[in-house]
């Protein structure tokens, strides 16, 4: 099976030339000025159009239970919203349960990948227990390329893990190589917050933000990367939403520390006052870390701008807002029972594009490095995924630069009842997807197989 | 005429593959898996080797007046230099006097170069007077492809600018797009703090560091991005020698100042200690903003892993030790009439290798960033320069990863009858490079043509 | 002449008894818990009252020649004013022309406060050149009790120095133990910021705060800093405004340069909007630095609970609206012309009580430092000034914390045209106020003798 | 009985005089420039010397189990150490076990120092668990005068508290004014350090301070500081021994977060090469946070001069090195069992005049500010403590700085058989101390009585 994509402007995070790209099977074989197409299988022409490699989106959640229910995407829906996106790879959180084993877990989550997901996907494995006996099955699960570990920072009680467990985490993948992602927020203090303000009749959505102010999540932070400069542990902290949080990361960078920064794209278009919206409104922009001041959008933009940011992911986390974010609403109940999640693996290239590109914030070069190519590098992916070159995947999108439309609900693919990017307007989509050579999407619409997703091989982010 | 360079492991900012790389005339025309060799002119075996972008050095010194005496290389032996060690695209500093008509002055430095370097080059055009006319001239260079400025920061009464020429000159990039370079000292305290010492006997070259404290320098680079805040303009540090000096920066990038940081090689294997050595040897080390205490060497090295330093150049400035650096020689004389300068040219990346990527400090794709890709972005020239790819300019490194040697200046090329690096090992070099397709070394010798070498075409660097 | 101060409760910065004082001549020569009436010669009742140290306002003009026309206060106004707000001594900056010779400067402005003044004084020496000769001058103004210095940081052509004035100037005060005061902003800088603005239109006093941002202020300091730990001299940040330049100027306390920072009473109870207000109402708010963002407001009062700003000035400079601030109005003139100064030398005490103390931000003790202890310290009147002890100068402030009123230009004893605190409500003011045993103030009218003034015998600050 | 102390120059925070001061029974009566001396029972001539105010120590551990033993210094010979050094006032530490009753406790505590000690005390209540019984119990302590509470870091199942114990202690601090002090270093992470260096074979006493390294305590300072700003708690940071955690409190004190900071004697004139002195001979200097490098010696002199540092403490913890000290002997043991401590209640006061006062890094302002004023002040002790003062305790210092001497364990008064200052000289002592009124020493001597010393009666430290 041969595939031939004609006369497009490739870029990647250092490329920038007209060519023709041919893939055969699964794979790019052929760059070239100009490539016959006798005998290709197909030919999809790209003139006037950008050929990014596929996507990654390096932070998402599938198969999320939570309080008795379930995010709404599966990867039917998740998969096909993904590459109607142009995001051609998944990295999804595994989440055991505190008393969950481990390999069984990685099992189950994969499991629920396997065999359904139109698009290729990976994990994170959750640390929630580090003892003995699980350490002894993360590093065998770290052997079958789950590179990468993830950490709550004390979520007691639930997914959290101890300041003895996190130093072990740390420990193992300073051993391995292995990467310690990490949600950096206190949950012991966040649990005192919300308490507080709960028992002050304090229950809306707007109480969320209060309850996870910057300072705790900037501590979390300084915390974390402590442990790793312990440990010589390397780390990556998972959708970092404000200025300070940053500043203390900064603060290890500059003493040597490898860690590096994500963020997630509802904090660089959105910001707290979604979340202030009247009747019930604001619970479809509750997330964790929450949307902050509008002032933080500016200097996540400016830490994107210098590099100090080096991926944007989604936290995606459906939940339909008329059964499942109501499940927090007053009076019967209050914001700290909202499941938590704005459904943004769809838009995610395409709000980074119009409100990252088209005004000018960045370039084409960083548009890819921020959503694929440092992704495939910090997980072991690069070259396969992300960038466009020979042998690698051909996970390729086709971009139409002149787009322009609307999100709605109405039209998304993700799985929920409603859209937090209701109404905004884009600049630029994909027109063409491909997943390893399949032909995914065509101008919006999925044209992929449900199935031909697979786990992504990885490799240890060692330096080479 | 065509070339085959085959089977090498290409390595870009964002590529990792094994190709083949065809050639015809002076652009790359063809990359892919196996390309016939028939009717090539010429094959370059390259399996085994690593196979890197053409190396650019955007800040070297060849044509430099000094007290009366000159820099000792020309473009022929400077050209010839950079080639053996990898850099194909020199980009030297215009030192106009304050006096000097700005676009006789860049023709004057311009013809230095056009019909003698072997290598490409382009300029930094030097500010030392800002009025009507100068802005005239400089809108005129500007237009002729010299995208970017340099400026002294309070050189009084020589090269330096004052303040209100430093605004216009900041307004004038803003306006233009065109980048403003610094190197940014104080030299009215610098000259305060030289007599002063002095005044004291001392005299030495072990003084010049003293002479010129890292506060000077981060006192210099928070007021250069002050201006650059005030105006918009684009800044370029050059050479950043030490930790607060970046963190000055750092603080503007945060608040979302386009400021990017330049160290060069000297700063990151050597330190203040070196110029300390006896008997006059210290002169061969002294250079401006100087030879630091050894922690700011891992402070370097730091600001290099986490992306905050840019680029690696050298300022390259050569004078010989016998008659030259001696002109500051006590008794008759005292340090601050060394001409300042370490020549580095030839080594800059065998040295950034060595240290940088056989010690697993920096990975591949860094070496070329810093080395090629970020200076090409910066100053326009990319993806003419900065890349492997279809329709680049075919400047490429051969690089042979296992070659083991010794630095002298017994073998070096540099028309300097000493070398600063002198005994140091080295891993790694070029085994061939080629110049727009022209081969200009193999193994270690000048094989190219003096007068190849062409003014680089450059965009302002605008986001796209 | 003998006088009893009955049962106040004494507060000094490390003192706080119920005690009687007994006032002889010029001198505190008794405290005790009960002293006997007899033979005294006045007794004041403080019963109810609170006892403080006279307070200092180390930052005032007085003699203000600017364009043609002069500040409207002459020592006759201002010491009565000053009096009647609770301060017995100013010190006024001598700001010589540039060609001025420094002695007779100080001999002309030390003329206009003898003999008339009926508080005391001192001054801080203007530096608008240094050479040779105002070197010599300048050493025996410094020996003649005048112990510390005053410097603008380039006003070129106007009161600046330049930065080998400055470094001279900081070397003379390491030298001999002066002191050197600072004015923290770039004038070359500013003037093209004016440049910018005017050309644009932008007229009004609304454009005098865009016209001198917080960064500008902040550069000053640092560039001043630099300096001080250059020459290690000591230094002070006169009307320091906002955040960045309290951080500037911290980054240098922690590595041990010895640097002391003023705000001044309009930054920490107005902001910028006062400035913007219609009808050119904002020309009365017009000094430099501006008045900020009002969370720069904030910061300063936290800088103060830390006590990392060290004194609350005024930076008094009186001009009338109708015919002077009119001098900068459009469309015939601009805000560039406006005279700056925003007359407070009446207002400082009360308004810090009334901000400070009456709303918890600071307590008794801090009061007291921050309006008399600290400044008497630093500028070598301690303990003459400063505090309330055996011995000390019997500058006595009883002040009523039960008074309530409301600041106005018609009752107010500064001799402007406006008041631009109109309207603001106060809580306590001074009751009576004595300098050196004279009772000035009764119950807010002025009670002294002009001509009672005298210029205060300084030392040098040094540690002993 | 009657005491009268003639000639003094007496100092305090912010005084400078010489008089006469007449104590009755236990309090200052009459502070004048001559009292007669008819009817008075003593008369101490203080010509010549310094009369400070008693001196406090608002850190030091008396009755302190560890291990199946206990510090050596029980009130009798700690309250005659301190007496002799100056200081007039203890503040234990009172550290339950976590299952220990607050109350109880704080009786015990209270028990071994009434009726046994020669000078005052008051305590710190240490709080190891937080549920409903021991707020109950902490608030009635906290009405009992104990208006400071004491909390460790996550001293996993010793003495630390969790997280939620952490924050609701903050509130019950915000709640009732009391001031939370904390000891800030994550014990979680040191056990897992002391594990790593213990299984290297590292178990000599020059690991103590790997296993404790500056980023550690910095963590905590930045964690608890998160938990201050939170609840609106006031904070106090005890023992603070390097840069990296002043610079932490910094931030939190500049977003106005009342955080006070402490440091101790032993971190101002030792460093960690003490603790690396073979034999053994290291574990006499073995106390946490561990003595630093060098360079921190510095940074916090420079702390102390701009004033980030409030107080000098000692927490003096007193073990015999020759068979407690020895419990964390290898090869047997390992530095993690040398019982934590340098001995140094007597020594403070000369030590900080010595390397502060005599060597002119600070004044004696603030020498009395650092050892007496400021802990009076941040502990509810004030005006009563903390100055000398009409009405005040007659707790009195005359202090002569003429005295040489040598600290030797074989003169000390402190009861362990060595002395961490063997051999270092000292410069000033105490030539006579009373407290409340009781002379206490005279020339080196005790002359006090033991039991004379009484629980200091304290207030909140609210802003009045
Ligand atoms: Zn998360
Ligand atoms: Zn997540
Ligand atoms: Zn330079
Ligand atoms: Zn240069
Ligand atoms: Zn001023
Ligand atoms: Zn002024
Ligand atoms: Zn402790
Ligand atoms: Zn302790």
């Amino acid at each position: 099976q041969s595939l031939l994509i004609r006369g497009g402007r490739i870029i990647t995070a250092d490329q920038d030339y007209v060519a023709d790209i041919l893939v055969r099977g699964e794979r790019i074989v052929e760059i070239a000025t100009s490539i016959p197409q006798d005998g290709v299988d197909e030919v999809i022409d790209a003139s006037g159009k950008l050929v990014f490699p596929g996507f990654i989106d390096p932070h998402v959640h599938i198969h999320l239970p939570f309080m008795g229910t379930h995010a709404k995407d599966d990867y039917d829906s998740a998969s096909r919203a993904a590459l109607i996106g142009g995001t051609t790879t998944l990295i999804e959180m595994i989440c055991p349960g505190r008393d969950d084993d481990p390999w069984e877990a990685y099992q189950r989550w994969k499991g629920k990948a396997e065999g359904l997901s139109a698009c290729d996907f990976s994990f994170h494995m959750g640390v929630t227990r580090f003892d003995a006996g699980s350490e002894t099955q993360l590093r065998r699960i770290i052997d079958d390329g789950i590179t990468s570990l993830k950490v709550f920072l004390a979520y007691k009680g639930a997914l959290g893990v101890t300041d003895t467990e996190l130093f072990r985490t740390c420990q193992l993948a300073a051993d391995t190589g292995a990467v310690v992602t990490a949600h950096c927020e206190n949950a012991d203090l966040i649990d005192e917050l919300q308490s507080q303000l709960v028992a002050q009749g304090k229950v809306g959505p707007e109480f969320h933000e209060p309850s996870r102010p910057v300072s705790v999540e900037a501590d979390g932070v300084h915390h974390f990367c402590t442990f790793l400069e312990m440990t010589g542990a390397s780390g990556y902290i998972v959708h970092t939403s404000c200025s300070p949080a940053i500043e203390a990361a900064r603060q290890f960078q500059a003493r040597g520390v490898d860690v590096t920064i994500e963020t997630v794209i509802p904090y660089l278009v959105l910001d707290k006052t979604y979340a202030e919206r009247p009747n019930f409104e604001g619970a479809k922009y509750v997330m964790s870390p929450p949307l902050r001041d509008i002032r933080h959008q500016t200097q996540l933009w400016n830490a994107i701008g210098c590099g100090t940011i080096a991926t944007v992911a989604t936290d995606h986390a459906p939940f339909d807002f008329a059964d499942q974010k109501a499940m927090g609403r007053a009076p019967e109940s209050d914001f700290t029972k909202i499941p938590n999640g704005i459904p943004s693996v769809e838009h995610r290239c395409t709000l980074l594009y119009t409100h990252g590109v088209a005004t000018g914030k960045i370039d084409l070069h960083q548009f890819v490095s921020l959503l694929s190519t440092n992704a495939a590098k910090q997980f072991g992916m690069f070259p396969a995924k992300g960038t466009i070159g020979l042998g690698s995947d051909a996970d390729i999108v086709v971009w139409d630069p002149n787009y322009r439309g609307v999100i709605s609900a109405e039209t998304h693919t993700m799985n929920t009842d409603y859209d937090g990017f209701e109404g905004f307007e884009i600049v630029g989509r994909p027109s063409v997807v491909t997943c390893r050579g399949q032909v995914s999407v065509r101008d919006g619409k999925f044209t992929g197989k449900l199935g031909h997703g697979r786990a992504v091989p990885r490799k240890l982010a060692r330096k080479s």
